[in-house]
C-alpha cells in the first residue's frame, strides 16, 4: 500500500523533516491560472485548485509534505454562519466547523492566516486526521472583507509550512476568490 | 516521490494486472453511510464520498487500483445541459463535458453505467489524465429519472473495474443522491 494521504511516518512522533526542495511557486501559480481561467464555477475551480496544490507539494516535497488540502465554505445554519466542507484531497474530513472551533474557525473569525507549527499545542484543535501535525489556514475574503470560507492544509510533520508557503497559498486563495462565482 | 495519482506504471502499456484483493464493499458502504448521515450538503458529501471510495480502492488494490475518482454535475449552460466538474481525488481534470462527449457524456446521455475495459477503444474518449487506461461511469439519477450528474472512476490499468465494482459504485451513487440536497 502506498503512503497516500498518510504521510510517510518515520518513528512515532511525526517529527521527520520535510525535504528542502523548494516548490516553484511561480510555475504552480501559472498552472492554477490556466486551470481556472474561463471557468467561473466555484466547485470546479476549488476542486482543481486543491488538486494542483496537493500534487505540487507531493511532487517537490514527497508524501510528508502534505496529507490534506481543501476548502471549507461559509454557510448560514439557522442564525449562525459556519464552515461547511468543500472540495479537498486527502482522507474523509469533518463536515462542519463553527467559527469558534479549531484552526479553521480561528482563521474565519480573525480573518487572519493561521500558521500552526504543532497542532497539538493549539487550544481546541480539531483532529480530522490523526496523521496531521502542523497546519496552515488561509481565510478566503471577498472584496468587501466578508469571510467566504477557508483554505486549509495539513502536514504530517511538525513545522510543515513556512511563511513563504503561506504567502503562496494566499495568492492561490486570491485567484480562486477573484476567478469564481460566489453567488 | 510516491506514485500518487500516477498509478505504478509497469512498462509502457499500462497492462499490469490489479492485485486480486477484494474490496469489502459492505464495510465501505457502512463507512460512507456514516460519513454522509445527518449531512445534506451535496458538496460536503460528494467530497467525502470521493475520498472514501478512492482511499478504499488504494488500500485494497494499491496505487494501480485507481488514479481518479469524482463527480460531474449537470448544469444549464445556455440552452444546453452539460456536465461540470465537481469534487474529486486525483490530478486536475476537465472542467466541462458535453453529453455528446466521451464516456461521462455517454453515461449521462444513455442513463446507463459505462464499464470501459480500454478507454483507447472508446470512440471520442476524453483523456483528462494520460495515466488512465480503463474507466467506469455511473449516472446519478433522481427519483424522477433526471440525470443529476455522473460518478466517474479512472484506472491506470486495463480492465481495472469489474461488474461487481460497478454494482458497488451504483450503491454509493444511490446513497449520495438520496442523502443530499440537490436543489
Amino acid at each position: 500500500v502506498p503512503p497516500i494521504f498518510n504521510g510517510e511516518k518515520e518513528g512515532k512522533d511525526g517529527n521527520a523533516t520535510v525535504p528542502k526542495k523548494d516548490i516553484p511557486y511561480g510555475e504552480v501559480l501559472k498552472e492554477i491560472e490556466g486551470l481556472i481561467e474561463t471557468e467561473k464555477d466555484l466547485i470546479a475551480n476549488a476542486s482543481n485548485v486543491s488538486s494542483a496544490v496537493y500534487n505540487a507539494i507531493i511532487k517537490y516535497r514527497g508524501a510528508r509534505g502534505c496529507n490534506w488540502v481543501g476548502f471549507y465554505f461559509s454557510r448560514k445554519c439557522g442564525e449562525e454562519v459556519i464552515l461547511v466542507l468543500g472540495p479537498f484531497m486527502g482522507k474523509p474530513a469533518c463536515r462542519r466547523i463553527r467559527f469558534s472551533e479549531g484552526v479553521c474557525g480561528k482563521a474565519a473569525r480573525t480573518k487572519e492566516v493561521q500558521l500552526v507549527k504543532d497542532v497539538h499545542d493549539f487550544p481546541g484543535h480539531i483532529a480530522c486526521d490523526s496523521a496531521s501535525n502542523s497546519e496552515v489556514v488561509i481565510p478566503l475574503l471577498s472584496e468587501k472583507g466578508e469571510v467566504l470560507g477557508v483554505f486549509d492544509l495539513d502536514c504530517p510533520v511538525l513545522e510543515g509550512y513556512s511563511e513563504e508557503d503561506a504567502s503562496f497559498l494566499e495568492s492561490v486563495a486570491r485567484m480562486l476568490v477573484e476567478g469564481s462565482d460566489w453567488s
